[in-house]
């Protein structure tokens, strides 16, 4: 099912994987305001360890950095990498992207370690030329039905 | 030894990249039919892990559905990640691409593992505006001469 | 921070992301020259290893004959994977990219492990045409400080 051209179709796939390492750096950094605004103002983010997601800018923000701090405390760090990221262009302007994220944490003087396993998916708007996050769904393989 | 103007690298590396995600997306789904059709109708895949590659669609689809129904029955869920994705545009036409590739097997309720560390070679060729892999050998790192 | 339209910033993500496949394929295999020209004349790599930085191709080729023998030695296979790559386009013409780099290590006859989880800082630039690194500097997350 071609999405448009295939010159369009490459185009927005790397402008997307572009966004995402900036966004997953700022992540990783533990640099929750600049991480929030790669999100909608009202942009939300559920993941598999909360009942309910995460809404917000200053909501989503304080989620970061309040994991970095338990990091910083335990020694370790852990970085997201995302692969296999398909964009799915949709009617009403907005891109539905899935992709595959793996977690690995390192602890300071030990072996990295593959922490998690995860499916995420993605809502992404263009708000004034910049691609956001407006919504965020993730799965963990581990939690498989 | 460049293939093209650096926009016509770019354009085509990331199409390539997108037509991964989705082949893959369909393989670890499980998506038997599905994922046959990113082959061409004569397409071939030779794994490492059988003496003779599997060649047409009924047969690739047939591999991917046995192999899901297995990994359902172990309670496993396995991802395909590929990555280092150099594509070659060949004076006949078709795409050689050379990437690495990741397996990483995730038991339900457990910690994920990398399985298996791969090089997947592949031939890609467009049919109808829409790429598809003519051929596929992929060799296991372990099993290194 | 937009670095150019959508589109260039697609183009340059996607041909980078192609310079890196290659750079790497190169590397792994072993092929010391072959990946040296991947630099600039004086070229330089501050791996997290050694306390000076490896300065021009024939330096930068012998480290990793050297590499590559130990390996083989050793009877073992190093794959590099870079993901989360960002491009930023800077004023001089050079191109600032950071990227997540993860080693795999696979034994012959035995599993493949993360054997390192890096973070890979270069400066890029165009030779004829060609992308070139002209400084990387590496460095390791379990010797985060």
């Amino acid at each position: 099912m071609p999405v448009g051209t295939s010159s369009s179709v490459g185009l927005l796939h790397a402008e997307v994987q572009q966004f995402y390492a900036r966004h997953m750096h700022l992540l990783d950094a533990g640099d929750g305001e600049g991480w929030a605004r790669t999100f909608t103002e009202n942009g939300s983010f559920a993941p598999p360890s909360l009942p309910e997601p995460v809404v917000g800018r200053e909501a989503l923000a304080a989620g970061v950095n309040k994991a970095a701090a338990a990091l910083a405390e335990a020694g370790e760090v852990h970085r997201h990498l995302l692969s296999m990221v398909a964009v799915e262009e949709r009617a009403d302007g907005t891109l539905g992207v899935r992709s595959y994220a793996q977690i690995v944490a390192t602890p300071r003087g030990g072996s990295p370690r593959l922490h998690l396993m995860c499916v995420c998916e993605d809502v992404l708007e263009r708000v004034d030329g910049e691609l956001k996050v407006r919504e965020r769904r993730v799965t963990r393989d581990d939690l498989h039905p």
